[in-house]
């Protein structure tokens, strides 16, 4: 009731200091998100999903007999809570095969290493490869090497994931993953092994996606486990001189369809108005895809099933899209922006829940910045559910990060990410990871946001970047 | 200075209560005592060694090659540090060898397990074995099943490790990986797969010696992680008719000779008597033997090291001993009791460290009841290095545990080991699970023991069993 009170009062400050635009907080709406919130944090519904996701099918690696059997899934699963629409589209999705992938130093002391290959990696050769390492504080330091002190060496790019609540860790050091190849290759090396991008010291190396570049010869890349990075360095303190053994079989597989899996509750009076909520139904293929992104799945369809639930729908259209193929390039993501290019100028606002299950603490928005502090007064019920009214810098999550430039608004609902980068991308990405409370009130605060969103008068276009405030452009296309 | 001041006390209340008993606690120990502990808790030495023998060896399985880099690298360090004597003493021990271990659960649904073999489990058929499992809480509901049930299936106990401080869970659930393979041959069983021995949430499994027995066959045996244990779990609650593939190659090669190496500190007046104080150099092949039982040897090596520094060395002889292959039967305990048969009524008291590197919080000894007060009063130093003085119930550590049948009296120094379970007998036992500052302490403590008992002048002998305190008798050989 104290909450009730307090949230109908910021209503009302932003009211008044935002005049110039129409609010419509109306009571209906507060008493609705109230509702939302109550039946969200009693439901199991979010926490069986990821459940039955999880243990019925599993890892399910994009163009993996498993991802067509996560769409199969999916699609029963929708179709079984009743949403007013379900639907599928085709993705053509990149196959690779992770294989094997060994290492061992060999010299000055024998000590076999935990690594895992890369997403997109490809093979050594098949007597695998021998080589000297040579050690990098970062991909920056690499970049600045002399080819002659990497050439016909192994690339080891040593950056340690710093632990943060927001995972912007993981930010600073995931270009030595997604890039480290290529300027390893640039300057001559036989391959690239990381520490991991992780913040655990758990011995299980994290894998994720790396690429190459036309004309720079591919090489093999992996990523051994922190404490192995860190026997590695112990080593080095001994011996500057340490030899590998290297052996990868990752294989890469051509195409295969796979399929962003859509479901809707249809808009009550602007139904061909969309506000999108979603997640990626791929996983890698060594945990059971529990926290990445099970947890995303679980919590944006229980929230769109809670809207689908209300005894009178919402003005827009709430849209669930479960992406495919995102772990190996956002595939499913820009798939959806292509496919629906005509209609992206009717997406009121999108968001992509792919951070595990840690509790939401904040809502930043990128919208137009005269619209911040009235869609601030729009979203201030959600602030009863632990979630802070934040900034105008969202990107919006990783699926969704290509609308903007498209002149769609996007939501970033921050999670808790302490411990998100422990078990990312490993083979402990399981389901005791999650705890069900904190998943209950992310589907809370999903279910809250998407019926807001869906009854907002507030015109969030054009919007603005969170760094200049300037407009964005749209591309033309 | 304070508890310099108790520790007098205390000694003066025990001198008091078992007056029949000369108890010397003398200032000159209390002080020593007190030195033993700062310069313990000042140096680097312990942690110097675990590294050392972790990033110089690394994992040392019993028989391997590895052990003998282990037996060397112990050699070349305690000559290094000067003890009076060292010497090594070859013991025969099995060899074995992990293979791959690979399972599968192929129906209701494709989940591909992490699992590991036991410790001296044979290999499945070359083409791997395929059935249903069944499961049982513990070793003891496999045990009043009925044969039809169990027979041609793969057992699965499914016995869940809690975490204590004392470690007292293990003591639990460990039967059913060291006789579980027993039980289910006995039943018919084809396979076996346990949940881990292990209080983690980690994607890892815990491997472990197993047993079998003459006229039973044997079967392949295993331990899954907790979090698959888990999977299966939520399976079963789906159909419970699960089956299993599963391929090992684990493989047994006869014997090897390895070594126990021993380093000593004379005894200045009584030389012929012995302190021993031991840690077993052997370790599991999937980590780096750093919590098991790197800090062990590091523990006992430093504080043998503390005492040979002396100005003056106590009165009896402080034995450093290095027990080799512990983690395959206690193979270097039982050859060394049988080596030094004739020596071991010159055995004032004997403690092993084997629990890693959590702070000891309390001593146990085995000793006459008639003595234990006697003998807290010696050790009352200890007290200012946050040991409390306990019971009479210490069984002193695995190699030493067969010391006390043959009349030896015992000390445990019971370590913190609440996160002892998350890591032992996995890959994540590694260097970065070693708190240097704990270690420290265990160096303080086992320092000041190895002194005090040294220079003890209390009768311990014969030594009374903690729950009858009848006097133990002394196996004829």
């Amino acid at each position: 009731m104290k909450i009730y009170r307090r949230t109908l009062l910021i209503s009302l400050f932003f009211t008044g200091l935002v005049g110039c635009q129409s609010i419509q907080l109306e009571e209906p709406n507060i008493k609705i998100t109230k509702q939302l919130q109550q039946s969200a944090l009693a439901s199991p519904l979010a926490y069986d999903l990821v459940e039955s996701l999880t243990v019925e099918v599993g890892p399910r690696l994009a163009g993996s007999n498993k991802d067509l059997l996560a769409v199969r899934w999916a699609e029963n699963k929708l179709i079984k809570l009743g949403f007013d629409k379900v639907y599928k589209e085709a993705v053509q999705v990149p196959v690779w095969s992770r294989g094997e992938a060994r290492a061992e130093v060999i010299s000055p002391f024998s000590q076999p290493l935990v690594i895992t290959a890369l997403g997109g990696s490809i093979a050594t050769p098949k007597e695998g490869l021998r080589a000297p390492i040579i050690r990098f504080d970062t991909l920056e330091s690499l970049k600045r090497a002399n080819r002659s002190d990497v050439e016909g060496k192994i690339v080891f790019i040593d950056h340690i994931t710093e632990r943060h609540k927001t995972g912007k860790g993981y930010g600073k050091t995931v270009g030595g993953r997604s890039r480290g190849a290529i300027s390893a290759s640039q300057k001559g090396a036989k391959a690239i092994v990381i520490r991991s991008i992780g913040t655990d010291h758990d011995r299980m190396a994290h894998t994720g996606m790396m690429r190459y570049k036309d004309g720079v010869a591919k090489i093999p890349a992996a990523a051994m486990s922190n404490p192995d990075a860190d026997l590695i360095n112990l080593i080095l303190k001994r011996d500057p001189n340490v030899v590998l053994d290297l052996f990868m079989s990752s294989q890469s597989h051509g195409f295969a369809t796979s399929y962003n899996v859509i479901a809707e509750v249809t808009g009550n009076s602007k139904p061909d108005e969309i506000v999108l909520i979603g997640a990626h139904l791929d996983s890698w293929d060594e945990g059971t895809g529990a926290i990445d992104d099970g947890a995303g799945v679980a919590i944006v369809t229980a929230a769109g099933k809670l809207i689908q639930d209300l005894p009178q729908k919402p003005a827009r259209t709430v849209r669930v899209v479960l992406f495919a193929a995102e772990e190996v390039g956002l595939v499913g993501g820009k798939a959806y922006a292509k496919a629906h290019k005509n209609e992206l100028e009717k997406h009121y606002i999108a968001a992509e829940s792919d951070f595990g299950a840690g509790r939401i603490y904040q809502i930043d928005y990128r919208v137009n910045e005269s619209a911040l502090e009235a869609i601030h007064a729009v979203s201030s019920p959600m602030v009863g559910n632990g979630v802070k009214l934040g900034s105008n810098t969202a990107s919006g999550g990783p699926d969704v990060s290509m609308l903007p430039k498209q002149g769609v608004p996007v939501a970033s609902l921050r999670q808790d990410g302490h411990d998100y980068f422990d078990y990312h991308h490993t083979p402990n990405d399981t389901l005791d990871k999650i705890d069900p409370m904190a998943l209950q009130q992310n589907v809370a605060a999903y279910a809250q946001f998407a019926y807001l969103m869906a009854q907002s008068e507030v015109e969030l276009r054009p919007i603005t970047t969170g760094a200049n405030l300037k407009p964005v452009i749209i591309e033309a296309k």
